[in-house]
């Protein structure tokens, strides 16, 4: 599927973990440092179209990444969100699992998350939502630098695991 | 862990489903009709702390849950989202998935799941998060009445799945 943003060059400029079955995206305009997706290599849109053999395997991967993105962020604090459809916020239809880690402090409220995400457009509620085609984006070379770095510290971990 | 509101008796007035490791409680204060949370029995906190042997029944029995829910409220869209640790957002420490059927034009923007939470009471921030206890409640037999009916359609339903 070749208009789907996580199965082009995009998401492969901001892969930095991956399995056989899933792979990891820094995301192109991350709410705080850290905030990733973790994704199936197949298009699938939903949790149900995981199929059985899949499925246990989708959330343990999941553990593992949020293991290394606490430790690398240096937390223990993180929120998991997935949406499905687009009526619950979906906006690119192809399963993924928010990981954001948190630190304190990081937003005024702990709950804030997604109230104080702000956007440098005037967009309304731009800033307000989590997946937004609004938000500050980073640069490209931004974006290959950050999953190029975590991609490194990502090999050095699962040796030390 | 009798302090813990997910342990005691309000939690036993708000359960509608369950099986021998995990309970569904409707939550007290729910964001949109059918917002429910999936919880351990034991008093855990995080997902790191479910067992091996949990681990994966947890995942699925949440999403047989999610699929009651969906079927229940008709539609097909929902958000997942848990809060790990205080930084996170988290409230009560005590493992909690929400599960959160959303139809179209339930809130002005799909995205707009947490900004849109209305508080009856004057509290910064009260209306924007997911944990707070500043959200209007239902009254104690509202809750036990929701409980109830959902209870007799999650029975129906898993003689009909």
């Amino acid at each position: 599927m070749t208009d789907c943003p996580f199965c082009g060059s995009v998401a492969d400029d901001s892969e930095f973990a991956g399995d056989e079955s899933f792979r990891v995206l820094y995301n192109i305009a991350p709410i705080v440092p850290g905030h990733s997706l973790v994704i199936p290599r197949r298009h699938i849109q939903r949790v149900s179209d995981l199929r059985e053999d899949e499925f246990c395997s989708y959330w343990s991967f999941a553990q593992k990444v949020t293991r290394f993105l606490l430790s690398t962020f240096e937390t223990d604090a993180y929120d998991w969100t997935i949406q499905e459809q687009e009526a619950a916020g979906q906006t690119v239809p192809h399963l993924h699992l928010h990981v954001i880690p948190r630190v304190p402090g990081d937003f005024e409220e702990p709950g804030d998350w997604y109230p104080k995400l702000r956007s440098g457009r005037i967009v309304k509620h731009a800033h307000e939502v989590l997946d937004s085609n609004d938000r500050i984006r980073l640069f490209d070379d931004e974006s290959r630098a950050i999953a190029s770095e975590l991609a490194s510290k990502w090999t050095e971990w699962l040796k030390a695991d």
